[in-house]
């Protein structure tokens, strides 16, 4: 998929916005949604979207939806080293098939680094919903 | 260096700030500085920074360095995608050495990506000066 895609209102995360599929959410309000990446590369792996925009990557984000992502990235990023204490963290945005984006609906990951535990595959194994769960409950208890 | 470390004014982009450093500027302003990496992970690897602001890191950047950061690594993605047609490109900030971070100033990472083409080791071989310098030209005028 290009870097000129137009933007498919049937994508994942789409479909986590309007509750056609479940998400361990971390945090939402009526702008921005933050949950568990179900295919996490570490303990704690999050995503942050826009629930309103239709913008498919940093390209065509809108500046003031932008501001607000890279805000609420930064709450969740905190809120994830209060929470679980990782000894570092990435934060990653991925643009284009060819850049790594698998769902084109613009987001940020923010990934826990933890020392001696290599990162998994992007897209690597499907968590258990129910550990996800709980992980988003103990990041939420610390925004 | 863990993720409450406090700002070394010493660092390699603080000196790059002073003029100590030379780099190959693509954007410059009061409180942002967009220039090319000199150890490109691939052609086009570019780094925004701010000027006034002494965060380490994601934890510790203030609410507006951070929106006026992001929009530039925007506006930067946006000439670097016009300028070179990469197939993709990432958008990546390390937190902390255990995270991948190398110098103890906030940075953003514009990484694109080609095609057939892997990206290199973050941190790997030195780029030439001079063909730094024609990159962010060829940057700066797509802006």
């Amino acid at each position: 998929m290009s870097l000129d895609e137009k933007y498919d209102s049937g994508n994942v995360f789409a479909k986590i916005i309007s509750g056609d599929i479940p998400a361990a959410k971390i945090f939402e309000d009526d702008d921005v949604l933050a949950f568990m990446d179900a295919f996490p590369q570490s303990r704690g792996h999050a995503l942050i979207i826009s629930k309103t925009s239709q913008a498919v990557n940093l390209l065509d984000v809108e500046e003031d939806v932008l501001s607000k992502l890279i805000k609420t990235t930064q709450a969740v990023a905190r809120a994830v080293t209060k929470a679980l204490s990782p000894d570092g963290f990435r934060i990653v945005q991925y643009n284009g098939a060819p850049g790594g984006q698998s769902v084109f609906h613009l987001h940020f990951h923010v990934i826990p680094v933890y020392e001696g535990t290599p990162l998994g595959a992007h897209g690597g194994g499907m968590a258990d919903m129910a550990d996800l769960q709980v992980l988003a409950g103990d990041i939420r208890n610390a925004l």
